[in-house]
């Protein structure tokens, strides 16, 4: 169930804060994974995007100025990348030579090439302190025919790691000055050589964005469980809840099981006071969903089935046949796993 | 990938110990959730089938005598059950009044009933020890024009909390012993009812099946590194491993990363030595999957991209552009976000 009004809240609040920051938008659509939620963002000043993998680019293209594919390049799709690169202006992300190497052989159309950096999440990109191989990869680039170099782009997927707005704030400050000093550093060479940064967490916490040209954040346009934990942002602005139908109901447990399990929400789950969950219940009317439920929580999911333990007045509430909203722990992949949104309004809005 | 000799082994001995311990085989396939795999299945001297939910049994529907659909009934679901009743011979699973009464009104045709029991799992059912509640529902049905009693049904899945295989014969155990007692009050009254037992670990484990009529396993046929963990089975009994590309190396750190994450697996995870991982590392060669290699874990998922932590040795064997495979940690979970299966014959194979 999507809230129309919270994502549009959302998409406004980033966007302004870019709009403020002088920063292009590029919000990045692996969270939501939907044409027509797409057709909403464009409504916000964005022009091009980033998504996760080819096939996600293809569902997108022809819609969009640019599309970024922001995962090192994968060299087993380059016959799709190829044939998406004939139709659609792309950019690729490379972080070592093999690929750059395979990519300058390969490709046959032109593509833009963002190198990725590290400055400290130690997933993938190049470590931020070896400026050396980054302006070697960037002449490579720019000496090749094809390969039109874009610049560096950073996910500093740490941020995850946080436990306040403060940590996510540090983490987002060093970020920010390692790829502002790399940017000074290189821009001597590539003038034209744009930054982008791209977490959800230090997005929407920082107001300092140094050098930064670009941001990308994507789970923003919904939020979910986990950001509210690390600090990110409140419960009001989760924008999508899942609705799941009471099937059984165990009083004397103090627990109610519902239809819904690790099919639907996918398995990532959080602690609070040593309670592990999967989700928050809340009431669902028709026009609104409310805040989550005292004492309550998503404590465990098998395949199809969840098990709600809730405090004995919430469960007196509620019976065999009625339905119950979860807010999600994780909601990319909760909305991969669902593959639709309904809305309040009663539209159906579409997922690749 | 799908080890199609694997998953015939495991067929072929289930198959073979429902049938030296004389019990019904009734399969259940929410793990493949594969019209062509059931085919497969159908050679093993299946007829009847077992599944989780409405559309998968509508899915499956027209190719089976009686589909079960395991999961305590949701009343919201009536429409499609009674359309999916109409061409299919169906058994609902039923464990309250509320749903028993609104299904006596609101079916149209003829549908048979197990009356779900719980064990010990404490998920869904009712508790064992309540005979007089099972003989009232036992009754109600029994008078009832539409609904018709099969009889009782028993997921015990307090055995995947099992870590061994002697706890797994000990909640196997347990749990048939009080199903056996509860047949035997029971069939005084209702001579026809059928006991139906479950889980994989318990139906792999055991050569002890009291009175139990019928068994309905499904993650068997798979497996996966949760079942090694709990005593169920071994790594060679795997049928399914994910295929990932490697797409940056960083041999300092000992890390290979993958496409392959949270979109693909599920985020199931395990513990051994502290160390937490969503899969182990195999080759994969043309006609085979090798076995784990040592030292070998894939350590962390985010939406697509995998890390794995190896050995130097292994790390240097491998290169940007090859592919590993990754024995999942719950292969029911990672089949639903895949949707589709090669063989190592170059086939492929459906997922609804």
């Amino acid at each position: 169930l999507l809230d129309v009004d919270i994502l549009r809240n959302n998409l406004s609040d980033m966007a302004e804060k870019a709009r403020r920051n002088g920063l292009q938008f590029r919000p990045h659509f692996k969270t939501h994974q939907s044409r027509k939620i797409g057709e909403i963002v464009r409504e916000y000043g964005v022009s091009s995007i980033t998504v996760s993998s080819v096939s996600m680019a293809t569902y997108f293209a022809g819609d969009w100025e640019e599309i970024t594919i922001a995962i090192p390049f994968n060299t087993l799709e380059i016959d799709e990348t190829n044939d998406l690169a004939s139709k659609q202006k792309i950019n690729l992300l490379v972080e070592n030579w093999e690929t750059l190497n395979f990519l300058n052989d390969k490709m046959k159309s032109s593509v833009g090439i963002y190198i990725e950096v590290d400055t400290g999440y130690k997933r993938s990109g190049v470590p931020f302190h070896r400026v050396d191989i980054l302006e070697k990869m960037a002449t490579f680039i720019q000496d090749s025919e094809k390969l039109h170099l874009k610049g560096l782009y950073c996910h500093a997927g740490h941020s995850y790691n946080a436990r306040s707005e403060e940590e996510i704030q540090q983490i987002s400050d060093e970020s920010i000055t390692r790829l502002s000093n790399l940017k000074r550093e290189m821009t001597r060479s590539f003038p034209s050589l744009e930054v982008n940064f791209g977490d959800t967490p230090c997005c929407s916490v920082t107001e300092n964005f140094g050098e930064v040209d670009s941001i990308s954040p994507g789970n923003f346009m919904f939020y979910d469980l986990a950001q509210v934990n690390i600090g990110s942002c409140t419960t009001d602005q989760i924008a999508v809840c899942m609705v799941c139908p009471i099937i059984a109901k165990y009083p004397e447990r103090g627990e109610l099981i519902i239809y819904g399990g690790g099919i639907h929400f996918s398995k990532d789950r959080l602690q609070t006071n040593g309670m592990e969950y999967y989700g928050l219940p809340v009431h669902v009317g028709n026009e609104k969903r409310g805040t989550p439920l005292s004492d309550s929580f998503l404590i465990s999911i098998s395949q199809e089935h969840g098990i709600i333990k809730a405090n004995a007045e919430i469960i007196s509430e509620l019976e065999v046949g009625d339905v119950i909203g979860i807010l999600p722990v994780h909601s990319c992949l909760t909305a991969n796993c669902m593959r639709e949104y309904t809305t309040f309004y009663g539209d159906f809005y579409d997922h690749m």
